[in-house]
């Protein structure tokens, strides 16, 4: 075993020790430590963001992205985020232990299904490093032990801030291998923390779809994902017009760099005339490039011709496609074809296609009338989010406290024996 | 492509395309199928066992383990118990469309989860050709497409059995592609299986440890499964003798060969003296081999001297591993060392010590003062199961229709936006 596969199963080794501590020691440890982090990180914020200069100085002199210089940059309104986000998380009510469903059976036992932690999850992750904070905190609460993988830009600012949350859980009594950055850029390392289920129970990347793509290929324990959104909004012919062009307008142009946003805008044929034009002009005013099918170019002059491949294009950017289809079915079937099953959107008053939109669409969130841009952790009252997953198993949509934690089944006899 | 791998690519289109039909057709159509199913069962008995027939002269030319050609037959008995199976199915309630947790958020929306089907469930078993009904059913009630591949050895009667389920399939109005049989014996066909993401949702394989180790290692879509089930009972020093005499007992010799059976029994050296010499007895005279630690060895005379491997063996036999025990701590850290993350009991009258033991053992049922038998999807309520599952993600402990589901965000609006 070479050195850093030794260096990371130890940190794995520490980190299911301190998991296993966590399941005995008393609950309320998390939020003290958690609101004891936050003031230390305001009360540090000297040294947290001289610790960011070290990273920014080899960053731009390394010739990074200035766009990934930003977002590597740790301003002082950025760390004070950061302490408002452990104190936000402390706030949210603990997952761990809550007993649901507890019933009695023909034998007698009681039998239900407790709320537990994962118990080691390894997160990997690229340059902002605030990131570092917001999903130890998370897992902290969630009553998880967290190996933090960040990039190699950010090693300092990432170490400075482990460093604080490390002391912090020390002096509260909580075990320190809780929180643990892997302190070295080799590569190396994130192939040995892919590679213990001994010690790892769950990876979530945060990233870009290469970083993701790598991550799931090579992991040997389950993968928390979302690999695109590639976000449809259909307005279907029985849509309030009007509400349809808005939800269409802030779908896509709210923010563009975001998965949630739409990438692709269906039409129904009936309705495509009275909307297209008007609309299309408010996207063009708006800065979005338009690409159509054939039927979307006769009524919005100047929007250029899609190709097979801007189906399942996520832009992120200020680039929409749109298509003309012949009715419900058809919308469906574009989305089940082309779609990334992350959030998909009918406007309509008509109550038998909402239903069936919402039951056969096979998203991660599926919505009536609505901005696809509401999916969402916040939005959705999960209170915190690490990430958006579109598996299907475990965590789906928003993932918040809940989806980092599993539940097993409890049992409690009085001696009962099975005959 | 070779010929297997279109073969089985086919199959997995035609499930896809199935599985989206299920979430347009009348729910009832299912229930209505599952009956007509065991109907025609019964009334083609003669038919299946024929089948079943070629299967056994082939098995027993073929010089087939008589416990393996034992559980390919198919008895007038065990057509009836599938038949009465599928019945069972239908009278369960449907998971498919319940919304929980509807609640109106800040902005207006709507927010809830609603349960669907996973989509196509691929299901990997051995010789006994009743699981091709059994889990058929249970992933049609449950609104999922299956695609069964069951042992070489039980050709002929699975192609009898999925030959009726089809034709009932197509008779009610429901497409055929709901449950397909692989029909060839070539081994490529699981591998091919195995590795269509894009047809296939899960994969759930039944049998021995052999055959899910290595279906695990290939598949490149999450699997349900569970290795074994190292189980303990441990009797702490508060607990009430006389039951956890019968705990023990029941739990080790109920049936020797579930994955729920005790293979490892802890005592706690304040009680060892008072337990194991009676106990010991009652082992011996069961006809159960013991094999414990040397305090056990003092206390039980003939106990054999256990070695580390027994403390990590499933032996699905009367062969029990026996370990004194300092405290609690020490039982929990041999658990978490030695146990598979199945079923584990403790028996106590103490109030703390079942709380701790509840809380912190990592596995997939957890009991106070009952037997680890009754770890099973009947005795919990679930009505049928299709395993018992020691992932910590999804499905966790016995798996009923519930874990053969998943769900969705789902968000009612009246055209909001975010601002």
């Amino acid at each position: 075993m070479d050195d850093v596969t030794a260096y990371v199963q130890e940190l794995g080794r520490s980190a299911r020790e301190a998991a296993r501590q966590m399941n005995r020691l008393d609950p309320g440890l998390k939020d003290r430590a958690l609101l004891t982090m936050a003031d230390r990180i305001e009360a540090q914020a000297a040294d947290i963001q001289a610790a960011n200069r070290e990273d920014l100085e080899r960053a731009r002199a390394e010739g990074l992205d200035p766009a990934l210089v930003d977002r590597l940059e740790l301003t002082g309104d950025r760390v004070a985020a950061m302490a408002d986000g452990l104190r936000q998380v402390a706030g949210l009510p603990d997952p761990v232990g809550a007993i649901n469903g507890l019933s009695t059976r023909p034998s007698g036992i009681q039998v239900g299904k407790m709320r537990v932690p994962l118990g080691v999850i390894g997160i990997i992750y690229e340059s902002r490093p605030n990131v570092t904070a917001d999903a130890a905190a998370l897992c902290l609460k969630s009553g998880n032990a967290a190996i933090l993988r960040g990039g190699k830009e950010a090693l300092s600012s990432n170490r400075a801030i482990s460093h604080i949350m490390r002391t912090v859980l020390a002096e509260v009594g909580l075990p320190e291998g809780v929180v643990s950055v892997i302190d070295t850029p080799d590569r190396a390392a994130v192939g040995a923390l892919l590679t213990m289920p001994e010690y790892v129970d769950i990876i979530i990347p945060r990233g870009g779809k290469g970083l993701i793509e790598r991550v799931a290929a090579d992991s040997q324990v389950p993968v928390i994902k979302h690999l695109e959104g590639v976000c449809h909004t259909y307005i279907d012919a029985d849509a309030d017009l009007d509400q349809a062009a808005s939800i269409a307008l802030n779908a896509k142009t709210q923010r563009y760099g975001t998965c949630n946003t739409m990438e692709t805008l269906l039409v129904d044929a009936a309705v495509a005339e009275s909307v297209l034009p008007h609309l299309g002009e408010r996207f063009r005013d708006a800065g979005v490039e338009l690409r159509g099918c054939s039927r979307t170019r006769e009524l919005v002059p100047g929007a250029a011709e899609a190709s097979e491949e801007d189906w399942s294009t996520e832009y992120l950017g200020p680039i929409l496609a749109v298509r003309v289809v012949a009715d419900l079915d058809a919308a469906l079937s574009h989305i089940a074809e082309y779609g990334s099953g992350h959030t998909d959107v009918i406007v309509t008053e008509s109550y038998s296609r909402a239903r069936r939109f919402l039951r056969e669409v096979d998203s991660s969130s599926v919505m009536v009338n609505a901005s696809s841009r509401f999916a969402d952790g916040y939005e959705y009252g999960l209170g915190a989010e690490i990430g958006i997953s579109t598996n299907k198993l475990h965590a789906r949509g928003p993932v918040g406290l809940e989806g980092l934690t599993t539940e097993k089944f409890v049992v409690l006899g009085s001696g009962q024996t099975r005959g």
